[in-house]
């Protein structure tokens, strides 16, 4: 796909057929993830692949609103090191959906709002977190992909010099 | 170009040409940003694009390490309401700089650390911030892209089912 159209088509949707993920589409998935830049280059994040059906149910109780792991055929965790930023784990994140999303998976991004309980389950070192649990799957048959979802119109994101200044 | 290329080939970027960049161009780049996913649908982002010399001399002293802003030939200002996430911050800004990158556009994001002193220049209501600033401009002919850039390898970057865990 063209990378203005996968980027631009690219949501975040929850519903999973359980056809499973082909291997070298998960590799390029997150080969996709590492290639992403990071502050300094320190690349503070590794991705922690799940795939086990009892250990992806663990990791849903982490979040209050991680139920799309059930139906997911997989998930990466992104875990930041003490030091890394949650806005490089968004990079990342992205940047592993929009490949996703080009190889025909849909996906949803999900909060770990219990951070101990996600760090126990991965098995997590001392300071480190999960930042984003990134739910991957075919998309289940019929499901609107929402392409059309409506944005806040175009002039409300965007001012120019200044916040609110409308004309360039 | 092909999104798995876009997305795996882009490289951050501090040296860019005085070749201004088309309208058209730019405007792809934040129709980009708009379409990134937002936890809860909040689009809690709004863009502030610089590309007064005097406005960006100003922004770039509110950063550690934004000089990179000057010979810039515009930047996006990623500006978070007050319950917004770096996390889909950095969403938006990879989705801004793969486009970019599929254009030709060399890029790179710069943290403002002096808050006040961002949201000052850029006359933000109270209680936002800005996430990152997205340098943008033409390659600097001569300019290596670093598309080689070694990452750590990928055995070290993902493991299977626990932290660490290295076999699927």
């Amino acid at each position: 796909m063209d990378a203005y159209k996968a980027v631009t088509t690219k949501r975040d949707t929850r519903l999973y057929s359980s056809e499973p993920i082909d291997d070298e589409v998960l590799r390029r998935v997150l080969q996709a993830g590492r290639m992403a830049g990071s502050a300094k280059n320190r690349e503070p994040f590794r991705f922690v692949v799940i795939r086990d059906k009892e250990q992806m149910a663990k990791l849903a109780e982490c979040g209050d609103f991680a139920q799309p792991l059930g139906p997911a055929t997989a998930a990466v965790a992104v875990c930041l090191d003490p030091d890394g930023m949650d806005f490089d784990a968004g990079r990342a994140a992205q940047n592993m959906m929009i490949v996703a999303w080009d190889e025909g998976l849909a996906s949803c991004p999900l909060r770990i709002h219990h951070a101990d309980c996600g760090r126990e389950v991965l098995g997590l070192p001392e300071g480190w977190h999960i930042a984003i649990v990134v739910a991957l799957g075919h998309p289940q048959p019929g499901t609107p992909m929402s392409q059309d979802r409506a944005r806040k119109p175009f002039e409300e994101y965007v001012s120019w010099e200044r916040f609110g200044q409308s004309s360039p």
